[in-house]
Formats: structure tokens, C-alpha cells, sequence
């Protein structure tokens, strides 16, 4: 059954929502990356939930999973074209955060 | 205990998480509304998430409540100027959702 969205911006934070999507895409951004640098990037995620996460970014079209011919294999994750779209999109949310991160903590403690 | 954050985008999807917040944001951009108003035009919350999502947005400081001396008494909920900057800072994510829909939609059907 496909899903349905009042709004752009309704199926934007449902492809982006969760904790680790954004910074995932964040990390991306700056350069490939392989699982293990990027779990160490990401800090606090499990190997778990870092899985799920590439595996639903790829469905989505957001991240290329590259396995090299090695021993032991390589697997290096990128941002596709659209990824990297979304990521950009993200930047004046990203700043906002940045500019009243001490406001934002204030309210929540 | 204060949260802690690892960036402003992690901060800022925290502040405004969950399927409602941004609607709720994006309605109020428009004009302020009446609590009746808002829960006809955000389509599909309930009447208990909506009034846990306004509390959660009056207490971060982006959404100002205000209650009018009447019979039965009026209350009419408007953004705040940092209400107003994050809406405008969730602009270009809501138009990346607007222009790559079907291809959301399609990824997940």
C-alpha cells in the first residue's frame, strides 16, 4: 500500500526522521565512508541501529552501498545525487540548531 | 540533567520531532489559530497528541499561547519570533519533499 503525505515536508522528515539519519547524511557528506569509520563518527550509535539505518537510506535512494572485490570485503557508503540534495536541504535546519542550541537546552532542563 | 547534543541538527530534529510539530509550525506560519482551528487543518492528530505537541512547542519557546477574558474563553496559539525563524529554517526541506514525492512514495511502496 503507498504511503500518503499531507505535505513535502511531511515525507521529508519521515525519509530523515529518526536521531541518526541526519547526521549519517551529515558525515556522508564530508566523504565516503566505510561501517566502521562511520559508526565511530556517529557517536553512540550500535552496529544495530547503524544497519537499519544505511539499509533504509539506500531503499530511499539517499545512500550508494559500494562492495570492493577485497579480502576481507569493502564496503564503502556514499551519498547518491539525491542524498546529497537532502543533505543541503538540511543545512538551514542544521544552523537554526547550531544558533540556539543554549536556548534549546535551557527549555529542556 | 541537561540533554547534551553532538550539533544543531541534532538539536533542532529533536526540537521539532514527530510527525506533527512541523504541520503545526507550517499551519501557524500562515495565521494564529484557535486550538479547534489548528486540529481541523493538521489533519489526522487527535485532540490528546495535539494538545502534548503545543505544550511541548510552548515550553521550547516557539509557540506562544494566549488566553482571551471571554465566555467560553478563547485561546489562540501563535509562533514566536524563534517559532517563526525555524519554520523559515524547515523551507528548503519542506520543497526537497515537494520535488522528490514520487520518488518517496515509490521507494516505499
Amino acid at each position: 500500500m503507498a504511503k500518503t503525505y499531507s505535505c513535502g515536508l511531511d515525507a521529508a522528515i519521515d525519509v530523515v526522521g529518526g536521531k541518526w539519519k541526519p547526521l549519517v547524511l551529515w558525515t556522508l557528506a564530508v566523504a565516503p565512508r566505510r561501517f566502521g569509520e562511520l559508526r565511530r563518527e556517529v557517536e553512540g550509535v550500535s552496529e544495530k541501529v547503524l544497519t537499519q539505518q544505511l539499509r533504509e537510506l539506500e531503499r530511499d535512494g539517499l545512500v550508494h552501498r559500494e562492495v570492493h572485490d577485497e579480502v576481507p570485503p569493502k564496503v564503502v557508503y556514499s551519498l547518491t545525487p539525491l542524498g546529497a540534495s537532502l543533505e543541503r536541504a538540511l543545512g538551514p535546519l542544521g544552523d537554526w540548531g547550531e544558533e540556539h542550541l543554549d536556548h534549546i537546552v535551557a527549555a529542556r532542563t
